[in-house]
């Protein structure tokens, strides 16, 4: 009976009422304005939200508990429409917040670009960082039509600022050639159409290391996840997807922070894509936040 | 930034946070256990939350705006799946606290039979209660297929409770021979097909007695409300639906309660039903709850 | 309990079991073949069917029941997928039986093309008929890109068999500038966009006379039935629908046979437009067949 | 032409027409009441049927054709809404008629909770029963927020009636942890994950002895099957479903019942759901239903 | 057979090949960036060509035909995803060339603010302008969280650069009271919830005046164009808003340019809207444009 | 800017303007009337071609470029609705064009007949044709319900032409007894359930030949592409499909034309068919077309 009582709202399932007492946040991205296809991924993380009561708490992958865990749901971080770089400073500025407070950060998403500043700022506390990629697109354009702002390059503004060596994309399987030829020259990982066996190769290379991990939902195949911009055949399953979290989970990479982004519900009227993005939030949590 | 502070998650927009200091209480009674034909209103309320933030503040209607009255969003009332008895009790004892606390109840539904113990609460608080019911359907059944505790129900056991000439109902289009007899020969109100001229008629009658709203989101026809468990063609436009709000708020009638039920989203992927409930939620806000 | 009985299976709701004590037989055209735009009425019978167990069996219109006829559903006439002419000949030789026996005929479609079968079978048996036709369309055309076989030509076909005269369109909204003027050179009756008013000033001078009622569903607005081929903006609502059908009921005309066509409900995921359709056949059969 | 015969109206394809001579006999149990996500699986049998016209009649995984085998449909068991027990009541009764004239049942749901009362009539008739499950979730709760009748419970039911023992679980990838050490503690046996694999090496232990096969579709992975109440990612593919039937068939089991739950088609537009249920009701008739 | 003829594609129907030769001029505008509530718009204009093939030709409002007046159809403007101010200069320069061309402007959107470049540029050619704006929206915001170019200023940015008084706004159900406040003060013209029997007022007041017409399209209620972004219930029907193009085209006002905006096709399943859209297109053409 | 140039409208992706100059010619098929089942493919090609301007490029499977090659989009061929005979006429007619000109043909249907008279037409040019054929149906009807010209047919029709040993079927699930009992008996070649790996061991015995390759878009699992006529679970992954036709690509088989049929949108609402068959038009093109 909550009359009486504060009434926290649509959160994430089991979330934490009280942000200091958490070991870890999660928040919303509500950005699609760059976004070259179909836009709506805006509405994600509110529908994530929405439908995490329908998730058992327990991980029979991972034996542990979401009630193992304290993760405070921030909400959505209000964005200005159709201004992409105001929309990335407050995006920066609320992460870096979080990081000041030493929590793990859990974005989700809203179009890519949102993990750019994302990944600014996670790499200002950790220099020494990498990222885990996983997405059926390079990402690696220098602007779309134009545009340097535009879901098609965050990919090639964090292989800029940290070094491409730094960054290992998993399951890609459509880009430009000049974006898979850069890659190639400058030494940057990609593992085209596969993740969860590459992953088992990298993962030894990047032990001990902070890593970031940054999972485009259109890794998975269409028929995993139709409620996406960019539907794009020939993905992996949510079986792989969910035993390649496990394997970093499992690993000894020391991940710093993650996000799941380019859910659009809208294109989904059977709303699997947003079960299986609350999932795929749970197992993260489970498998990379430490006590 | 929230980061800091409270969030007070997906709320009907503008909630006040505070239950002491508001003047009116929202609630969500997520139950569509008993209904016979298309169930799914369970998700009527958060969904209708959910879609308020597309709502404008203020009414060209009322002249007002929803900063000039204080309401607390109290979430959805828990209640266990498949057992309607229990269901029904714990709604009437939420109720209770709300009209103990001299606030004004606005709950969201749901499917129809969660008014009825609404009602009771509210009839025990004011025993010189009137009904004003827009539906399509009677609801004047003893039972349904064996059941008494069915949708279909609701209206019969308010009628019996507080008298069948305290009962005005409006835009009925469907029913049993028999609901439409038991109606007539008991003198309650039955406007077939018409809201907005036959309560004109009726609203100077009730002039200064405690009134309860109770409207099934059916008695719009499906082209403007096709996000229901029984759609039955022939109904009223939402203009005339949002018209006979705002007759009621102008008369000399006190309304101490009201409800909007039956709202399934699922069977609408334009989201108009959960769009327009959340307007006439604002409507009704604004034309009934006095300061 | 059907274990030991006969099980009646998917029929109108309370259809009678046995043909020979009916008075009306309701029957499935499921034929789309040769539509000029989007497919898919052959699932129209099926499905208007399937919802009718959601129908109250009063109409509080005509203060009639469904138990007060008694209706056979013979299910969907098998037609040949592709050949339309064939499929036709199935038809007609359905619905002779069906006169032989002096029943009155309620048919679904199906594309439009299924009534011109149908009616003249009606013609042979009542030479004096006059064609009620309520439509978007004027179906005047003498072929559609070489087609004699089109949805697009029902109406010239009948018009030129039992004379122009004799039949009356109301509704028409949409049509080549021709098809209009041929209807004005010889005599036929077309109501552009209104359906209510010209009836009434109609049916009068049918006063008497055998008359088969043809209602394409897409006379609505497509508000009121998305889910049809040829969704054209503009239409009346189910309300002056249901109000015209009750016109003719009320009227001195000798209602000898109807249909109803072009319902294709892959268009309306709220399944609005068969709920639509299944009050429709209700209300028509309680208007128009007499003990 | 079917004017002049029985009408069999919407049963499976090739259905029998007559109980006595039939050799199994499908029964719909269209229950939803005590869901505790997202109902609508009462319409699941009717829908199962209705596509069932899509159907090729040969199985060519097994060789064997549906005219090879005589079965009943007894239509949808009519349930009243929103009583449990008494839908359980009705459904045992059902069942046991079925039982009582030798018959093999095939039913289809509706939640899961309707193979409880079938299990326990099955099990009164044969007393060495076994129960093979393949399921996204363990279902071994004892209540659901103080519900005892819930669709969480049906395997821990049958599991105490019957002794854990008797109990193979599959595919299982959803529960709660008390659930998952409850099995492991009582030497029940759960599968996780994995549905063929561990099959092949049960069914030798369980040769010979009567086994009653029940199936929840959200075995399958969402993709598979999203038109089902709580969809799960990382659940098996419609190939590996099809294969573990035929692996069962082929056995030396003996097969004395199945169903095949939790078909809830309003979730799935596309229509594959009902169409898959369909082919695996043909599967399993063709491969469970002896001479 | 096109083979060896050049291919024109997907274009408005009955689109004249020539630039040069046209007296109109047909564009959409598919930018979507600045949208507050549901994107989706940058494909109405794609999605209405593309359904106009079920257009009939001929209208029997304005007993006019598509063959009587000569259109080219420029396809869509490309414009830079997530870049508001070079979109809108994009689109003025283009709207600037057909008006240099002494055609007549069509345009297709898109959000409402592409309609402030055009807007802009057909003032510089007609100094004695006049706007006539249908809509459910004010759309008189200074800006919108920060952001001067929004989807809810564009008639604010065009009142203030040709005078409120010369800004006529129909439709109106929904605005801040300050915009309803400001219009008043400046004297611009707002008619709230009503079309078309003010505009039958104002138009003698326009006579003889260069006048351009805006309409977004949800000044239709949402029953009649559920696939808009923000759906607003208490709108019009497609039959008062076919009326009122007729009225403008019949009265002495000089149409100089048009368009129709905030088209969103994946929010209407049924595709009734862009149907719609698509009729309203061929209208105001036939009503419009003269020889 | 396009108000100037020839707008070629809406045409696959990266087409050239001129017929004359292309190696290939990509056309579509847009008739659906003898389907069986479902209807809806006539709209196939438009949406495939629409979509594609979500397509990169370049394909990282072929390491090849839509750039290396030239094709023209001839749009679609005009049928007449409801006339199979003069549909099939029409479209040999068409195709013997391309063939004339010794370009290559790259079909989009539509139903799966209208791939006879394209394998007619080419097997007049190349009298040692082979056709590889993937589908989850057999095809190899005589006629389907008394009707010769039927979708269920194209492949027995092909077989009696060039013999029933030219014919490869790969990754059948469906059919009835007798038509795998017909292929076994003369000689031609099918694979059940598999692609892939039959393929592999198929291709060498090809080596050399005339090839035509006609891919049912149904052989994919419902999973990967519900948006289509008969769905049947138990079919490939888009990654099998997309590696049989790299097999082929890279094989020693001279392919010389290609279709892709049975597409029919409205039943995948989440566009993901559409996507899937363009990226598999693309890489047919890239892998079969040579300079």
């Amino acid at each position: 009976m909550r009359v009486d009582e504060a009434y926290s709202g649509n959160v994430f399932i089991k979330s934490h009422p009280n942000f200091e007492e958490s070991e870890a946040v999660i928040y919303g991205m509500p950005m699609d304005w760059t976004v070259s296809y179909r836009p709506g991924s805006r509405f994600g993380p509110a529908r994530v939200r929405e439908v995490s009561i329908g998730l058992e708490e327990y991980s029979p992958y991972l034996d542990r508990d979401l009630a193992d865990i304290k993760y405070y749901d921030a909400g959505d971080i209000p964005l200005p429409f159709g201004n992409p770089q105001k929309s990335l400073d407050t995006i920066e500025e609320f992460v870096e917040k979080i990081l000041a407070a030493n929590k793990f950060p859990v974005g989700i998403g809203g179009e890519h670009l949102v993990s750019w500043p994302v990944m600014q700022a996670v790499y200002r506390k950790y220099p020494d960082l990498a990222i885990i990629h996983m997405d059926a697109h390079t990402d690696l354009r220098d602007e779309f039509e134009g545009e340097a702002l535009s879901h098609s390059t965050p990919i090639k503004k964090i292989a800029n600022l940290i070094g491409p060596k730094n960054v290992y994309s998993f399951g890609i399987r459509s880009g430009m050639k000049e974006e898979f030829e850069w890659a190639k020259e400058v030494g940057m990982h990609i593992s085209k159409f596969e993740v969860l066996e590459p992953l088992k190769e990298m993962l030894p290379k990047l032990a001990g290391r902070p890593v970031y991990v940054t999972i485009d939902i259109d890794v998975l195949d269409p028929a995993h996840a139709p409620g996406t911009g960019t539907v794009d055949a020939g993905g992996i399953t949510s079986r792989e997807l969910l035993a390649s979290i496990h394997e970093i989970a499992r690993s000894e990479v020391n991940v710093v922070g993650c996000d799941l982004v380019e859910i659009a519900p809208i294109y989904d009227p059977s709303e699997q894509t947003v079960n299986t993005a609350s999932k795929l939030i749970r197992e993260m949590m489970l498998g990379f936040v430490k006590k």
